[in-house]
Parts: C-alpha cells; sequence; structure tokens
C-alpha cells in the first residue's frame, strides 16, 4: 500500500541557488478501483528544492508502492503531491500523471505547489 | 444522437487547489453533414475542475453518441464546450478538435470556457 | 450494412505485367459485437490484379458500410479478403488489419489469399 | 488563376466567442516566377471568425487556382491573408506558407492581421 | 499467480486458410525474482490458428497474473509459449518480450513453436 | 502533357558491374480523371542500368510534365515505367508511386521490369 | 571567400505589415580555422523585412561563399548577422547557427538584431 | 578528477550584442557515489558571453574529466555551473543535465546564472 | 580492465527449445588507443542458448569494465564475441557494436559466430 | 582534388571470422559538374575485411578530398568503391551514397563489389 514514510531525503548543498530537479517515472502502476484492472502511467515529478532533495531511490520505492492499491488518476496526482511537498517543503513542485488509454481515452493530471 | 445526459459526474477531491484534468480522445467519429460520409478526429478537453470532475466512462458514451450524427467542425467544437461546461462548471474549459485530412486539408477547432 | 455489392471494379490497363496495388484505410471502424462498442482500426489491402482492378470511391463505400455492424478482428478481416477477392479475382491479394488498443492490448490480423 | 471570386462563407453560429479555426494544405502548389519551375508547399490559415467562417471545400478551391500561377513565396502568403480577410472579415488570421527545399534552402513566410 | 486456467478460446471461423493472428500488451509487468523490484515490458503473441483462437479478454486476465510472480525473462517468455501452445494448439506461434532498460541495459526474448 | 520526349540520357561509366540508382521525387502532381481534382504523390524510380543512365534534370521535367494531365494512379505507374524503360533501356526498373490520401485511403503502385 | 557583395535584395511588395520571412540552409559548410577540417551545420534566418526583401538565390551563392572560409562558430554567426542587416536593412533579424557534432559535442549560436 | 583548470576561454569578439551560445554534450558519464556504477548523461550548456566565450575543446577535456569521479546529479550540474561561471564570467548561463534511467527513472537538473 | 572472469551464467530451462535472447547495452564506453579520448556506443548480444544463459548483472559489470580499457571498434567487438561464447557456449550468437560519430563518422562492427 | 594515396589501412585481428565493418559519413560534400554548385550527400561503407582494414581517420581525409571536385553521383560512388577495394582488399564491399534534394529529387547509388 502506497506509504509516504518510503519517502528519504538529502540536504540540498545548493540551498542560495533557485534550480530544477526532474524526475520521470515511466513504470508506474496502479489498480483502477471500479474495474480492478491495472492502470498504466508515467509520473512526472519537477521541483524547486529548498533545504532538501528527494533521494532517488526511496523515491522508486514510494512509487512502487502504489503497485495494488485501487486509486482514481485524480486522486493519485494529488495524493503523490501532497506527500512529496510533505517530505521535501520544497519552493515548488509540479506533479504530471499520464496514463495510458483505456476505452480509447488517454488522461493526464497536472497538479502544482509553490511555497507562499 | 448526442446526448449530454449520458454524461456522469463526480465530487472533486481536491476542491482548494487549481489543477488540470486533460482527456485525449483519439477515435471521436461523426457524419459530414453536407456529404453523408463519416468524419474522423481526436477530441483533447483540458480543464481545471471546481467542485465536479468529468467521470471517464460517461465521458466516452458521450462522445460516441456523435458516431451517427451530420454535423459540422466548427459546432461540433462548441456543442462538446458548452455540454461539458453545463455537466461540471469547471473553472477553466479548452476543447481541441483536430480532424482527418478532406480534399487535401486536416482542421482543427479550438474554443475554451474562463469561469467568470 | 457491410455490403459487397457496393464494391465496383475497372478493367486492368496492364494485365500482361505483374504488380502491385496497396490502398490504405486508416478510417475503418466497426463495432465490438460482444461490448457494442465501436472499435477502430486500419485496413491495408494489396493486390496483384488480374483482369480487373478495385474502384477506389466504391472501396471506401464499402469499408465504411461495416460502420454499425458488429463483428470479430478474425471475421472481419477474412471476409474483407473473401469479399475482394469475389469482385476482382486477383493474381494475389494480403488484407492487414491493425485495430487500436483494447484493454491495453492492439491486435493485427493478416489473411492472404493466390490464385491457383 | 488565382480567384478569390471561389472563395465561400457561412454565418458563425458561436459569434459570442473567440474560437480558433485552423485548416492545414500541405498540398499548395504554384509556378516560379522567375524559372518557370513549380513550387511546392504547405500553407495553414488560423483564424478567429467573427460573423462569417470559410468554407473548407472552396478553399481548396482557391488554394488550388493557384496551380500555374507565377507568383514569389512573400507575395503568396500575403496575397491569400488578403483575399481571405476580404471573404470572411476576422477578428484575426494568421497564414503561414511552408515551401519545400529550393536550391538546398527552405522558406517559411508568416503574415498575420488583427481586425482593430 | 500466473494461471493458465484463465485463458479462454473461441471456434476459429475460417480453418481453411492460413492466417496470422498478432496481440501486441505493452502493459505487461512481472516481479524481478532476485530483487523483488517490479519489472516492465511488452508481450507479443504472433500465431496461426488451426481450429481455435485466443479469446482477447481472457488473454488480457493470463497475462494481468503475473503482476505479482517473481520469474525471469527467459522462463516467462517460454512459460506464456508453453500455455498459449497448450489451449490454442496453434499451426505456428511466436512469442516476443521486450523487457524494459535494467542497470542500463534492455533484453528481448523470443521463442516459437511451429506444429509437426 | 506527358512527353517522353523530354527524357535524356547519358552514357553509363560503369557497365561492367550492375548497380543501382535510385531517384526519389516528393513533389509529384497529375489530375484526377474523374473529379478534376489534382492528384498530390511520391514516385521512386530504382533501376540497373545497361549501357545508359537517365539525365537527373531530363527527369524532372518530365515528371512535371505530368502537371496538368488527367490520369489514373494504376496507368501513370505503368505508363512511367515503360517511358524510362524505352529511355534508358536498363537491366532492372522498380517505380513505386505512393498518392496521397484521397476518401480516407492512401494508394501506393510498384510495378517493375526485368530484362530478359 | 564569403563576399557580401553576392547578396541581392528585391522590394517589398508589403511594406505596410509586419511579417515574417524564415530562410533555412541546411547545407552550410566552412572550415575550422584551428585543424583546417570542414564544419558542418545549418543556418536559419528569420526576419521582418523593412523596404527590402533578401533574394534567395543570391542567399545561396553567399551562403556557400563560407565553403573555404576558416572561420570559428561564433564569428560566423555574427558576421551573416551583420552582412544580412547591412544588405536589407531589416526591422528585425535572429540567425541561428547549429553545427554538427565535433568531439562528441555539438553547437549552437544565436543572434539577433532589432531596427532601434 | 573533474579540474576546472582545463577550461580555457578566448576573446568574445561581438562583447556589444547579446547573443547565445549553446553546446550540447550527450556523452558525459561520471560514477554513482553510493553504488561506484557509471552514470550517462547529456550536458546542455547555453550562455550569453560578456567579455569571453569557452573554448571548446577545453570544454570537452573537462567534462571528460568527471568520467572517474563520484557525484551525485544535483552537486555535478551546479558544480559544472560554478566552473564554468568562473571561467568565462558569461552575462547569463544555463545548464541542463539530462541523465539516462536508473531504477525505472530518468532525471533532469537545470540551474542558471544571471549576472548581477 | 576488461576482465571475462566477471562473466557469470545459470542453467538454460529450456535446452530443448531454439530461442533468442537479445541485450542491449547503449552505455558502453571505451578509450581509444590512439587519441586516450573515450569512445561511446551500443553493443548488442543476440545469442540463441545451449545449455547455459548469461547472467545479465555479471554482463553488465562485464561490458563496465572496458571503461578505460584502450581498445579499437573491431578488436572490442571480436573480443566480446569470443568472452561471450567461451562463457556461455551458445548455438548461435552476432555482436552489434554502434559507435557514436568520430570526426563526422559513426562505425557499427557485426561479428557472429555459429556452433559447429 | 580526390586522392586515393590517402587511404591507410591497418592488419585486421580477425581474418579468420567474416564480419562486417560500417562506415557512415554524413558530411559529405562535392560540386556538380554541370552548374558548379556544391552537392552534399551521405556515403555508407560496409565491408567485410580479409587482411587489411581501413583506418578510420585517413577514411575522412580521403572523403574530404572530394570536397572541391566536380563528379557525378553515378561516378563518385564507383570511384570510392574502387579506391576502397584498392587500398584494403576485401572480401565484400557496399558503398551506398544518399544525396539530397537537388530540382525536388533525391538520389541514392549503390554499388558492391564481391571478391571472386
Amino acid at each position: 500500500m502506497a506509504d509516504k514514510k518510503l519517502l528519504e531525503v538529502f540536504k540540498n548543498e545548493y540551498p542560495n541557488r533557485d534550480y530544477n530537479i526532474i524526475h520521470s517515472a515511466p513504470e508506474f502502476t496502479s489498480v483502477c478501483p471500479k474495474t480492478g484492472q491495472p492502470d498504466f502511467g508515467k509520473i512526472t515529478i519537477e521541483y524547486v528544492p529548498d533545504e532538501l532533495c528527494i533521494e532517488l531511490k526511496s523515491l522508486k520505492l514510494y512509487l512502487n508502492s502504489y503497485r495494488n492499491d485501487g486509486i482514481f488518476y485524480e486522486s493519485v496526482t494529488n495524493k503523490i503531491l501532497d506527500d512529496l511537498v510533505e517530505a521535501c517543503k520544497p519552493r515548488y513542485m509540479l506533479i504530471t500523471s499520464e496514463f495510458n488509454v483505456r476505452g480509447g481515452i488517454s488522461s493526464t493530471v497536472e497538479a502544482e505547489y509553490m511555497k507562499e
């Protein structure tokens, strides 16, 4: 089950500079809560770190933990955003989820966070 | 016949955040009202939900209901926009219709709605 | 309903030479006999004419006549082969049907005829 | 010879909304006025209709009417813009002409009109 | 767990003709038996039916049943071939498995069966 | 009007070696004899020269001479083959004509000649 | 040797309208001043004409005149900009030079001019 | 070991004009500090020179000097930016590092510098 | 240094069937023995196993061991073939090495082995 | 001027094995003997070495030596074949020359040599 405690962070060595980090994970899979059939998609995480960066291997394990969860496209995108913002407290973050064709329709959800 | 009553919605779980949802339907077909021959195209729906999201399977059935309707490119795009805005009352919506080559010319129509 | 009587032929002006004619129709649509939902695909017809060639506009009308028929991938491919062979009696013909993704799987069926 | 009288229009059914219509015609051909050799290119017409839309078949015939005219790239682009603006009086129009390689160089011309 | 009893077949309506059926399933996933991490790939099934065809929805469920199995690339390919040959007794079958990059290396396994 | 007298040849400097020459002309246009509307396509000429090679500029002028001729796809391919074989008497020649989409269908015709 | 006197201009027929002209020349070659080996690249010229347009054949001859000149990437881009601005006195001009891989690195230089 | 003393510069011949120079190096490799396994990526350097330009061959040698260094994606990007800014004191610089898939995830880091 | 002792094998579970295994490693790098500069390429290994298969992680380590070796394209290809044939004694093996552009030329070497 | 004395060879270290070497040179340029204008193309050399291999840098210099020669497509292909066969006496060689569009037509010439 999706578990945000899997996420680990490390100290940003260049906190005085705003810069972008983009991780693209094309092997995301979860389960459709209505049909029980698997969904497949690509999750892209773009962020400007503040004091902390997301550790890459822990990100992989976190995304893999959705494998057998039943969850809608809109929810998974917003939940990943909430979990990652909580873990690394970035200056900015954008999550883009691109899901494969189902019933002849492909879907993308984009959600972003801006530190106030 | 195109029937907006086919559209179903569900409650947006993240109404406090502006985020984008994009559905791309490359298997749209209707009929040319002048020649009676089939038209083929891709309909892309991009929107920022307010309180309601469009249910994906009902969207497929709604788009399929144009299958034997005679309707012009310009009309089908604006009509889909009107029907979807009425169904889910979004903060923003953009419909892009890309139709296949006819007489050596391909056509795209783009119409958008912004909540006042 | 699919109607082979829509097919028209014309006299091959170069019957002494074996040559290939290939028509590719990426706008084929029929209906799934199990779900009632539309299927979409590309039909490619490659043949070596004998005395007769297939008239292109009649081919379009013939393929369009499957629009509201419920028929399986395997059957539609073999039926198009049978109908076209009967109509133009070619020296050779190959039908390739490439259907779009359904349930995460795309399908192709290839059937050929060789004059004995 | 290029003849703007070939252009026909129809009433825009959605005049209260600013929306884009894009027609892409990759089979444009005219003649080089210096060499007499044919030129080939793609003409793209993007516009925001006001009261009138361009009828698609008449657009095809209008573009085909350049087939044997000797005319420079810069002139053909501006002339198509003038003719179409006169015919449908749009709120905005952009003509993009992309011509094939001649002497190792390909050329594009872009001209736009904005209603005052 | 992978379960060949999920596979269903239907009667081939054209048994007198040798023809090809190709199903391509780009959403295959299983688990690496060494690391426990998920593997992702595309499975392509090409066959010449004899008396029986593979039912498409049952094929999807069969392939999905590998989702949480630990199995090597070479084994999964040969096992799918054995299971499908047993289910539909084809005249010919080729399984191609294309797995995503692991450790900078992507892998493909191809195994075929020919009726004697 | 298509005029094979436009074709010029030059002496093959390497007649003792069988080698291929391929000319690809993507700017071919003629007129549909049924509708009077222009057709567009790509003509590819592959041949093994014997004593003579086709001069490239004359080939361009020859292909351009079809510009306002009404001729079917099948005929234009076979006629170009006959004219070029007569002009340069090659050991082998293959003409491939790929025509753009008309009525949702694209067409290719392939005809070849082999010296006896 | 690169010679700006090769450049010819003609009168802009539409001086009352700001419009773009883009010429793309993918067959540019000069010589590396350090190694004496040839460099290859694509030069793209985008400009808004004022009273004068650049004649296309003269542009080709001008670009070809760099063929045996030893000149650095940065210099050739700025020099072409200076020469073309002097020749046609445009309202705006942008030169983009994209050079092929040397030592595993490809390089692009972009320089622009804006009439004051 | 990465050595910024390898970097050489030359005098910008056009210091009065702001223009872009972009170098793209797709053959970058370093070593993962955690696993000791090699990482591979593409480094793109875009800058507006002030008085000095980066000499291309020295840039290649500088990038090659990371070959056996253990360094994280985020650090290598910021360090290259710091070293290049120190060497050529540009008006603006952007470093983009695109690293290949590791554990199913590809990563990009973008860092920029603006002269105050 | 390249070390064939890094290669490990495992028992082929399907020795009664001839089947293909293809590993594609796009992150190969070695050093040019003449210039000392790094070379980059893609190594593809296609084989029909007999009693033994190549273990994938050991293959990665074996290919990585060329990282700082000075070796020519032709030699590296033949040496990889010899080492892998010795390690797994396949029925057939083909090594394809595709090296990146050097001096404007890219190179591929293909060597194969067939059990007698 | 094209000079085959620029070609150097080295000893094939694996003469007991038939294997392929392919060099692809996309930066070939010569001059059209009729118009004096530059031609551009890609030369691909595929061969099976016997006792000798072609040294890569000398190949580059040899191909560069055509830069200012006036020579036809058919001649340059056959001449490169003759020069390279003479230099390295291969078991097999194929030269493929792909020239850019001139007058709307691109051309390819293929010539091969087989040791008797």
